[in-house]
């Protein structure tokens, strides 16, 4: 038996979180079942597929996620369970939010839920809360091993798994280049999709000021050099600084404060960062 | 053993969930314990009625409900578990929280809580936090089989449980009338206590337009005609939309948009709601 | 084997909180894993103090509670396992958080972490989520019982551990004086560090009106006679009442309203309490 790990932006005001829970509890007691988020904000599937990268290689291989960002749901959008490259399952509306899991782990294998077999019984007339009635239910079939992998249905080609746009970080000369994927939220911090080992191939080295500008769509909204710190605690109260996150990937933030907030930056592909190091500003006049 | 699931008014802010937790699973270490919600408005009992209907049937006979939203604490208020007739416990402030329970599923049996045996040792001198001393440990008990349901305490008539007032949806020539029992807060969607089944009395197919009015003691608050939908994605982006939703009543709604803050409707059976079909609008002059 | 209850300031918007559930499911799939809260305000180290001490004595002893507020990651503060004289477990670091257990448990060993033993595997180049990295680790290894107490690191003096500046509570004539704690955040009651025994040699009984005076850095804040009453229901609605919490200490609240909004009252040291009784006011002239 593997654990079962919900995610979805259904919030935990009211009773739709439990209700999965309910009906994964029902196909077997003994199932472990865990949260990732609830509080996805709605119909966010960026940001859903955000979050099972940050959580997703923290688990067992095995695990199975269910995800549940859905606003097609009761449309013509496939139901699908995927196999990663790592061993994990993620069940999902095949909208986007398998993105970064395909980029970061690589999908081995895709199957359509059937859902002629894999659906609650009962719940046929329920065009609108596919997260209880097909993937908790499935998922925890899954995880519980009721069914097996090829009994959720029939296999896709993976390269066909629906995904956002997204830019792959890159560098080029004395500068690095890369989106905002997500925020640290409560920090408000800042995480782009440029890796550790590929920033540092700027020569950069703990101390060092690197220019650090960001744009979106809306103009560029930060140009500073900021000093490349090991933890917050190298940085003053107040002071913003560029450290690596706890995904070894490069980050932004303000000690104390939320860069976030402090420039109204946003997330997405459309929110580009670059790194310049060693800097080539010109001198003050 | 049975699962145990907690709903309260107590947020997770603090550490008064985790209290209970503790109570909960000193009694047995291997209970399995859950959440409902934790964020029911305080002192929203209306609320917290309505959140038990939503889930309770999702999980299997015999699970054990605290429900802890107590502005009575301390007062005369009984303490009571009511068997349903589903076979579901339902741990609670006898204050109202019962009446949809008792609706929906019907009560087979109401005990009253003897605080003199069933009261978490040590907790005398504490009046304020029932859902720790009493409710939780209660259930944990009862949930775990260290008390039988009949150990409670002495039988009340069920039918003497407290219930707010609420009107019981009919139908009356072309018009369903009901009222708007609660939110899916998160998407902003009027839940109404109208069953699919009688609301399709009317002749409605999908795809069919239906007037929707809604008012409340503040008097008319909407009126136009909507399209009957299978789901949100039948709508337009910002249409909005008649479904059924997944407790089978009719809901109301704004694809990717929030109906509830749209119109600033609240719930609870002074915001009724009357379905008209066919529409009978005179002709534009 | 023992649970592990986890409390951080992360909130539950992203995957935090579920990159440590899964660290410590790695550890062992059968390890109770529970919440204490994560929606500690960020860096309230205060704050995190005072909700172990809210919940810890209603988990059974040899318990692990991980508590991470930790805006020093990454800096030369401790990592440490507190273990207290009632034989529970804090893993957290000694930035302040055990002040509150310090005092009203005692800490009978502490230990700090042996970082170069007690880190999850890989985790090398990460500085800035000792949370997952450590913490979650080092206590999921404990509550197992995959590593003893001693094997968390070298023993350190308990009385050097690192606490916020608090004011013991004392009586002096007809007054009671103390400091506000904490609040019980959904309701804006105001816990006090006043004890229920302390401040019942003031004489005061059920009923009777006690002059409450509150002030801060700010200056005076409210002084009114207020009724002491066994709970919220004994008040009128609106009215402001005082009583004893649940965690047996003299509380502040206004029946359904928020005192901490009222008054703006906030939480530490700074706000301090005086009870008078009797009332040894001036007659109106």
């Amino acid at each position: 038996m593997m654990p079962l790990i919900l995610q979805s932006d259904f919030g935990q005001c009211d009773g739709a979180v439990s209700a999965m829970y309910g009906v994964a509890y029902t196909v077997d007691p003994k199932l472990p079942i865990y949260d990732l988020t609830h509080f996805i904000p709605p119909y966010d599937v960026w940001e859903g597929s955000c979050r099972l990268v940050q959580t997703l290689a923290y688990w067992p291989a095995g695990s199975v996620f269910v995800s549940v960002v859905d606003p097609g749901v009761g449309s013509s959008r496939l139901s699908v369970v995927a196999k990663t490259n790592t061993g994990h399952y993620v069940v999902t509306p095949d909208n986007g939010t398998l993105t970064h899991v395909a980029i970061e782990y690589g999908i081995d294998e895709l199957r359509e839920i059937d859902e002629s077999v894999n659906r609650l019984p009962g719940s046929g007339e329920s065009y609108t809360f596919h997260g209880r009635d097909i993937y908790a239910f499935t998922g925890a079939r899954l995880a519980t091993g009721h069914i097996s992998f090829e009994e959720v249905g029939p296999s896709l080609d993976p390269k066909q798994v629906v995904t956002l746009p997204t830019m792959e970080p890159y560098i080029e000369g004395n500068q690095a280049f890369g989106t905002i994927d997500t925020h640290d939220v409560r920090y408000g911090s800042l995480w782009t999709n440029v890796p550790r080992e590929l920033f540092l191939k700027l020569g950069v080295k703990f101390g060092d000021y690197v220019r650090v500008h960001i744009e979106s769509d809306r103009g560029d909204v930060y140009s500073s050099p900021l000093r490349y710190c090991r933890a917050f605690s190298d940085a003053s109260i107040g002071e913003a600084l560029l450290y690596t996150n706890s995904l070894d990937n490069m980050a932004i933030a303000i000690n104390r404060g939320s860069f976030a907030k402090a420039y109204s930056v946003g997330q997405g592909v459309q929110w580009k960062v670059t790194f310049t190091y060693p800097l080539n500003d010109a001198p003050l006049a």
